[in-house]
């Protein structure tokens, strides 16, 4: 969503090319620089989703991906990841959630787009567990799954994020990082630009 | 806020540098890249917006800004932009919300934090006002609107967001386009860097 191209930039003089309004699905929010997050993207939210460039969605409903969504999706070269989370046991397997955070962390996924059915209790627990990842006191993480969820709020959702163990996530990051930048003193961020140039000087070889 | 680096890059083997948790001032969010909004931040926020690296901030109340966090602007390189908008009266004055827009949509002052007393009305109004630049139709503002002002929503607020001229917006983005990068078929995207490039050229002619 880069602000001043939005306007319509490489047209003529005075944009207009653009001027459809964008319809952003319920509860969409950007969580992060590459990490989006909302309820279950409709058909008439597709020319907004365009606007995000995304590369992937991490849904996490078990029923299947609507039929019309699956063929936005190859239509505009973005990968799938599902983990289906029940909507109203009240139990989230942390190992889906897990699952769904290594997708978040690595950066060759992005921009990802994370969702549920109402962006409000599953999507808010893996938004609380990737806040307290990032070291955000737990105060604030409530704050922000509260937003979301409204009078909706799941105390169990809560227990949940206060429980998760993100000590045992940063082991995962750091198997990550091992195996894309080995380890020593010249470690950086991992960009996808980066491992596709070693990819094909690989190739080329 | 660097997703693989926040858990401790550039050190030895475990990270573990960076172990404070870290806390957002109240209502904190990102808007959008390199716009983030919130409510008025405490010194104890002053660890977690060392991580947003922000170039400037944008204050919307009347009162002097608090000595404590000047300091902690001089202190970081961040410069301030205030416009006074008075908190309960209930007009928002359209051209306050003009001129701290120009200064959202200037990348060069990117990354920016937003921020009010309670970041709930005042900063509700001028997001609003960015998602009608954005195209968003009005029924994704509003929501975006309710979900930080909760209980305390006012109609006023929203009745001004509708009212509001982005047409008027687009003139004013224009004219600064064209005052960083002439009007033709090679528009891009403001960079500051870019701006820097073509500064440091005319100095070594």
């Amino acid at each position: 969503m880069c602000l001043i191209m939005e306007v319509g930039f490489g047209g003529g003089g005075g944009g207009g090319e653009n001027n459809d309004v964008l319809v952003p699905p319920t509860n969409f929010s950007m969580a992060e620089e590459g990490i989006y997050r909302s309820g279950l993207p409709q058909p008439d939210n597709f020319g907004f989703l365009r606007t995000l460039n995304l590369r992937s969605i991490v849904y996490l409903c078990p029923e299947p991906y609507p039929e019309e969504n699956l063929k936005f999706l190859a239509a505009n070269n973005i990968r799938l990841f599902q983990y289906g989370i029940e909507g109203k046991t009240g139990s989230i397997p942390s190992s889906s959630i897990m699952e769904a955070l290594k997708i978040l962390i690595d950066v060759r996924n992005h921009p990802v787009l994370i969702h549920c059915k109402r962006g409000k209790h599953r999507t808010g627990c893996l938004v609380g567990c990737l806040r307290k990842f990032q070291n955000w006191c737990l105060t604030a993480v409530f704050e922000e799954y509260q937003r979301f969820a409204g009078v909706k709020s799941r105390s169990t959702d809560l227990a949940f994020i206060e429980k998760f163990d993100s000590v045992c996530l940063r082991q995962c990051l750091y198997s990550l990082i091992y195996h894309y930048q080995g380890y020593g003193s010249n470690k950086r961020r991992l960009l996808y630009r980066e491992e596709n140039l070693q990819k094909s000087r690989v190739t080329s070889r």
